[in-house]
């Protein structure tokens, strides 16, 4: 994978110096299959172009990944598996305000587009709507308990407070918002989902914590 | 259009009665278009499969519908641009239990299908995207309207709350839903969407009053 190529995917420097300093033969193809994405959408997008892209024998790739659904779903697994650290600005709003634009920056960015197209797949493949499970929500599950866990300490929300909630709500409004407005995704918007939904759904669930499933390891 | 080829779209005996009914070209080429978007998806979806289907002239269909976002946009207009009945049951949680269910019977037929993957061609066509909105909000909005005022009517909501948030928070609920979870939209389900998260947001929307725009006509 050459740089011309990498920053022909929007991935941006640090996704290209990452590629450089450990060029091994999965980061080429998670890279290609992201770029290929992107390009012709996940439809379109073969095996074979695949190989080409990363420059990787055809063999080496179906050894591996003998579908492209289980090719998809390392790709999505190696660019936004990841836990980012929660953030702590101190106040319940402050936090839950950064993990908004956050993730309306996502949503906006070239990557935004690549989930986009990946989850209208998902809709008819099992594979593919598993992965995106994982990397969206389950991988990020330890982030939105202790945004709440926080809050529920410093006495923002009631102690029973449901974390699922929070992650569920969040991602209806932006996923909705992505696929059937022209509206920015910017800080008004964020404060909009923040202020007129997110909160008041967070400080109403003690009252249903019937359905609240407890985290695995809660403390 | 046959009978068979009716009952191979989905659309139900009453559609069918309709179109025989007043068999007019304009039904024929909606549910022409709507038989194909089922059947092979949007951009798959030609206007020479459209004129085929519908037993139209090409020459008929462009004069009428150059291209096919406008024509698809026609369609959507006559499956679901009518603005039904709100539901009355006497209660705030009735008549939304009522709204939602009946918003995931549409999302878990074959209308939803087509409906998702129109959703997913409009997320890149602002002509279909418009079209989705007056479908989807613009003609649904006076019954939003209704179903608030008479829960502000019986003191059941403050007499400020935004009815645009009851469309705009159930619908990212159901949307999202159905493009990422294989969890079924029963029952459940729309209990789930209506205590955990509409009437929490009805209820404070009176806190955010300045944000909430009036209707057009508002007595």
């Amino acid at each position: 994978v050459t740089d011309t190529e990498l920053e022909l995917t929007g991935l941006g420097p640090a996704a290209a110096k990452t590629a450089k300093r450990a060029p091994d033969r999965r980061e080429a193809i998670c890279a290609a299959v992201f770029q290929l994405l992107g390009e012709v959408g996940y439809d379109r997008m073969t095996m074979d172009a695949i190989a080409t892209r990363a420059r990787a024998s055809k063999a080496t790739l179906y050894r591996t990944w003998p579908d492209k659904p289980g090719l998809v779903a390392e790709a999505l697994t190696w660019r936004f598996g990841a836990t980012p650290d929660a953030p702590d600005t101190g106040s319940l709003r402050g936090d839950l305000m950064a993990l908004v634009s956050f993730a309306c920056q996502i949503s906006n960015s070239p990557d935004g587009e690549v989930m986009t197209g990946v989850m209208t797949a998902a809709a008819r493949n099992p594979t593919l709507a598993r992965t995106l499970y994982e990397c969206t929500f389950e991988s990020k599950q330890v982030l939105h308990e202790t945004i709440v866990r926080r809050a529920v300490d410093r006495g923002e929300l009631p102690s029973v407070t449901c974390a699922g909630l929070l992650h569920e709500v969040m991602h209806a409004m932006i996923i909705a918002h992505k696929l059937t407005s022209a509206e920015p995704m910017d800080e008004a918007y964020a404060a909009h989902v923040v202020d007129d939904v997110l909160i008041p759904v967070l400080a109403n669930s003690a009252a249903r914590s019937d359905r609240c499933e407890p985290p695995p390891d809660a403390a």
